[in-house]
């Protein structure tokens, strides 16, 4: 015994004596009641020295799995290899699979990222549409950080409030006003980014028509969520300006709805930007047939270009149909989760009861460092970077595919991905298959797609994909589509 | 115009003046293509540099505000005060309290925290369980920030798994061993505490028999996420060393259950360690009727007397019947909100595609950190400090409530809270209301218990209370407890 202990660098001495010791005990190899070497003799042994050994006997003591007798030694406190004899008929086992409920069944079998293509460094991989690290500002990351531990580091750590960290509720209250939002009537709850908000508001809706509304193609992960949630979904047609208000008047005379859910800024997939008229009558549809709408404010800080459009809450002016749900996730940081959701003030504090219920409150020192970077103007700097590098790599993305890809239409007005559609019949499930071979990967639209339809059509996510790779991969899908095509 | 500008200390100029600008005109008092004062003479107006003005209008710029015609100056892009006037049938309402689900309904109903007592700071309070934040080591927590940035800042700000990040996934599989638990077969999920952890098991499980199995009384919070969940509720009578092993086996026997829920180490709210022996029996019985444990790890690192007790999730060997939750919330750093749940590999991967359609992944940031935080041996250091002060403050407490509490029943080896009982009739929601008359306050027990008993119990929570006032407290609830027996 003792013989095969190691030593690694990164933890104290004695904690590695420790555990080496617990794991002895825990395999039986030491019994309850068994001494334990001298303090100098396990140094020897050990090859360390006899103080580590002196704090590991304290710390096994600590941990209960050693006692002292004065002037005797010590003791293994327990046998668990004597009750790992009697652990027989406790050590039973289940068929796990028969006791899951519908809900983690349908949650299992929707998550996509299962089903993913996993991709090496070397593939060209336009699936992500997270944002660049590279333009993260690390400095000032690090000192948000150390500002406001300084500030108030033990109260940071300790437990906060499920509505969220004061300061940072009033940066953005503050923040939405001046995107025109009038926050009169209204509050704001912290969530662990935008899906955790998303499935705290669905879930907070009835479903008394079952029904919900979005447009078509959407937003993946939100098609999983209306579904996770028991919506029949229906999508309205998306125009290069935003959703047909023809399809969105036919469709609300047609059914009744429990909620709507838009994406109105660089809309995902398409990457449209839905115009000013069309929110206004969009609004005032919605309205008259008083289906709610959850807003998501995807990407919408990236805009850079045109004038500045209003989210819809703006639209919404005094009136309270809409939930904004936000979060810098897309454009800053999506490692730290906060997001959070707008809306009218009694619907909030029942959201606040499910946010409790559900995760008690995000983490506050996310929060803090979170409303410290952006209180000390962190944001309008950071913006003005990303938006002109996205900016520039849009342009350079969009005469890429100009150049190479045979594509029939191409909507996306800036954001982080532009979306092509082939002419019907084409499969982009094929062409994905014949680029991959050629190490090049793209997300297949057909997933965002609410009536089994967009076959024929992808998703080009360029965020983080360098330029010279960005015409690369683009001129292989182009080749391979031209292929594709010529052979149909 | 432009005489109301104040300028703050805490934000670039520039921002400020742009976001005063963007006040305007949102407010209507600029209008589209009205042009914007000259940046020489705004400068005067306003009282700041020429360059702050001229990086305000090109931040204006860049958010579609404004733009700038060559020689001829800068414009307002758009007029919010036109589209103010269309607003109208926009502006609708909708009356949200006739929309929510009947989840929402019941979390909010089931919400204690809005009811509870607003204590000011000369309040003595013991109803909070919290760890006391002035044992957290400030500079080992930044250390391990900035040690975790340093090495991969760029990553941890992007984009992580939703199971977890890898680094602490492999030392929890290791931590859970070192306490005995086979994890052969199984694997873990990192979540955002215990409370998201627990809320994903339970909405996981099949409601089959619709009944949950766990002990009377127990956590306030558990109870409500049960019931949220659907779960029928039965709990089984605490001895002093764990549930009744005679009541369980009646109940096992009557009626069958979707799972057990069960907190074997400084139960909430009694601070009951269950004995080994029941450990062994209690898996024993739940196994013979085929029933799952859902393991509350609560505050089993804070263990400070007697030999090591393995958690059930050791006691039950290779076997795959128990699911265990931890969290580090209870002892270190509630703020940052990590936990983890330990359990069957197939299970936890279906649990892995839940958690990600609830809030795609823990932040990254706050997981790495606590890894950076425990690789480095903090964790032994930090549990031996909090270990000999709440010892200390047990003791302390316990001897203030020998003193001067005439209760019928004290409980609690430790931890962080005790419970007392008192005679049959008694009720402390009454004393409560004499006591916080005298300025002191505590949790009344009838909320954690399962059957509407309690009424003569009450938790004390001692962990972030003063010595002396903690002894003031105890002497006021003694002095109006003993008024109060004396008088039915």
């Amino acid at each position: 015994m003792f013989n095969d202990f190691e030593l690694s660098a990164d933890r104290p001495v004695y904690q590695q004596i420790k555990d080496y010791i617990r794991g002895l005990i825990l395999r039986g190899a030491l019994r309850g009641g068994e001494r334990l070497p001298a303090t100098r003799e396990l140094a020897g042994l050990l090859g360390v020295s006899r103080g580590s050994v002196i704090a590991a006997f304290e710390a096994l003591e600590d941990d209960g799995f050693a006692y002292t007798v004065k002037g005797q030694g010590t003791y293994v406190a327990l046998d668990l290899a004597d009750r790992a004899n009697d652990r027989g008929e406790a050590a039973w086992t289940t068929d796990w699979s028969g006791r899951l409920s519908r809900y983690a069944v349908s949650a299992r079998e929707l998550d996509l990222m299962k089903r993913g293509i996993r991709a090496g460094k070397e593939v060209i991989s336009f699936t992500s549409i997270a944002p660049d690290e590279r333009l993260f500002g690390m400095n000032e990351v690090k000192r948000a950080f150390l500002d406001r531990m300084a500030l108030e580091g033990e109260v940071l750590l300790n437990y906060g409030y499920a509505k969220g960290y004061r300061p940072l509720i009033r940066y953005l209250l503050g923040y939405m006003a001046r995107k025109g939002v009038d926050t009169a009537n209204q509050d704001l709850l912290i969530t662990s980014g935008f899906t955790e908000g998303f499935d705290i508001v669905l879930s907070a809706i009835d479903r008394k028509e079952g029904a919900i509304l979005c447009e078509n193609p959407t937003h993946h992960t939100a098609i999983k969520n209306m579904k996770l949630h028991g919506f029949d979904i229906e999508g309205i047609t998306m125009e290069d300006d935003g959703l047909s208000l023809e399809a969105l008047e036919e469709t609300l005379a047609r059914r009744r709805f429990d909620c709507a859910y838009l994406v109105p800024s660089y809309h995902n997939p398409t990457g449209i930007v839905m115009s000013s008229h069309k929110r206004n009558e969009a609004m005032r549809l919605l309205g008259r047939h008083g289906v709610p709408v959850i807003e998501d404010g995807f990407n919408e800080e990236l805009r850079y270009s045109g004038a500045h459009v209003a989210p819809l809450a703006a639209v919404a002016g005094s009136g309270n149909g809409v939930v904004y749900i936000g979060s810098f996730s897309k454009i800053l940081f999506p490692g730290i989760r906060v997001g959070w959701v707008l809306g009218d003030r009694a619907l909030i504090d029942t959201l606040e009861s499910v946010k409790r219920a559900r995760s008690i409150h995000t983490s506050t020192l996310d929060q803090s460092l979170l409303y410290q970077y952006l209180a000390t103007g962190n944001l309008d700097k950071y913006l003005r970077k990303a938006r002109a590098e996205y900016r520039r790599k849009y342009e350079w993305t969009l005469d890429c595919c100009r150049e190479f890809i045979p594509y029939s239409r191409l909507t996306g007005d800036g954001g982080l991905h532009l979306f092509l559609t082939f002419p019907d019949g084409f499969g982009t499930r094929k062409l994905l298959e014949a680029t991959l071979a050629r190490g090049v990967i793209f997300t297949p639209g057909d997933q965002f797609f609410t009536d089994g339809g967009g076959g024929n059509t992808l998703r080009l996510g360029f965020s983080r994909v360098d330029d010279e790779r960005i015409r690369e991969g683009i001129r292989i899908i182009g080749e391979e589509a031209a292929r594709l095509l010529g052979g149909t």
